[in-house]
């Protein structure tokens, strides 16, 4: 290992890890290091490059704590997240995975089927529900809907102090139908967030930060494989430039404008109101 | 951006970037961005393993702060510090660089030539001349050698509260014959930290953490381009298996036991004593 030079230096270093306890662990690992390695080589990275990149981990770092992960929202922009969703997700059929994004947290309030979420949040009041089911087979009693969105200023809970706690979050369990019901507020477009490392990143590659609007689900059940996804209005503006590459056909859907007085009052809404129906399909383990 | 596959999000990501408003950054980020993809696609990385390797970031930086950087070590550890300064280093000749690492301090204490530098520090008295100088040309006064080095336990001075500030550290001025030296003490091979993440990850690759020893420099002369390297001591056990990767023969020099009560008067330190001559040869800008 004296006599390093471009042309081996890659060999020596997956020799050096040639001793990795797992399989999977020295395969993944030498996989990256090699695509790393010929990243540096093929742009001859410089050591200015280098420092700007060790400065904006370390940036990336040091903005990140317990209710911000910056390395998810990094993944997420450089389309890595959803690259994962995609070659996870089932290709026989299923829901659509999508990105978990920095936003979820575990242990949100369990509420009952039919809980009005929309407390003092302004917005447009929404009536989503929905079944779960084995994909190909039967609606699961007891599934998981774990759910996050943002107010209609765009920010989660979890970014904004003047929400309260669990704000338009919760988790229900589905009933012997596999049946899921909430009411909520329409959500809206938003932009990630711009103020760290990633909203400069973006700004130098003359993108802009705007996500379309959509529900976040976690859907769990025993025997399943866990669900993460989005379900998004078609009609958002930016259904089409997602700046995290969440949007997949199958989670676009339509939001249904309701007039009728008699339909609103049956949810213990006011007129107009949205209806949104979706069903989750989850792959058997 | 709707229908996203396997074949087509890699594409659709680098198309996101077009409008990256310098030309070099933007082939940088392409070339960054297809070979993530192609790593994540050719290992099919799972959702744990992608949760693994945010996670290995996240803790890199909540573990990184003013005085450790663990990005810089990751680098390191991956055989990617050295690859770029490899590819950094003139091919023409002139002092081979070698990693910063995660230990230097910009503002050592300036001292004149000749200084003793072991003050409390125990160890081997060894005394560290040379000559800086233009690669094919003439000596340069007035060039800027900045020293750090590890105390006899294997710590730098910044890992170690027990130490002085500034032990083992110094900056210093070549005279008009571009002459260097100083009195320090023989350096000693050393783990890089194994309490963090990379401590983590060398044991997952089944490699152990050692360096060999060595006289850490930056070298700095207007006019030239500025050198980072290190100097080692050829004879360590570790010399061939550096957990950095960062020896190179041209690098690795004898220490020679000087055992005459003169000489040793004559720099002022006990015999016996260690003798180490290295010149450095700057590219010129």
């Amino acid at each position: 290992m004296k006599n390093l030079t471009e042309g081996n230096i890659t060999e020596a270093v997956i020799k050096a890890i040639e001793g990795t306890r797992e399989p999977r662990a020295k395969e993944v690992m030498s996989s990256l290091i090699r695509h790393l390695h010929a990243f540096v080589k093929e742009v001859q990275l410089t050591q200015d490059e280098w420092e700007a990149a060790i400065e904006y981990l370390y940036d990336t770092g040091q903005i990140s704590g317990p209710t911000r992960n910056e390395f998810v929202l990094t993944s997420d922009t450089l389309g890595i997240s959803s690259l994962v969703d995609i070659i996870n997700s089932n290709p026989d059929g299923g829901t659509e995975a999508s990105v978990l994004g920095p936003f979820y947290i575990e242990g949100s309030k369990m509420v009952e089927i039919g809980t009005n979420l929309i407390g003092d949040s302004e917005g447009e009041p929404t009536v989503v529900s929905g079944i779960v089911r084995t994909f190909g087979g039967d609606p699961i009693e007891g599934a998981v809907i774990d759910l996050w969105q943002t107010a209609a200023n765009g920010l989660y809970e979890n970014q904004d102090p003047d929400q309260p706690e669990n704000n338009l979050r919760c988790r229900m369990l589905t009933d012997k139908d596999g049946y899921y019901q909430f009411t909520t507020i329409k959500p809206v477009s938003y932009k990630v967030p711009t103020d760290g490392p990633v909203g400069r990143m973006l700004d130098l590659q003359g993108r802009h930060a705007w996500r379309p609007s959509h529900l976040h689900y976690k859907v769990s059940a025993d025997g399943h494989r866990n669900l993460i996804t989005e379900v998004f209005y078609e009609g958002d503006e930016y259904i089409d430039e997602d700046s995290v590459f969440g949007v997949r056909e199958s989670l676009a859907i339509p939001y249904n404008l309701i007039t009728s007085e008699e339909e609103a009052e049956k949810y213990g809404v006011s007129s107009p109101f949205y209806r949104v129906k979706f069903d989750f399909e989850l792959e058997a383990l």
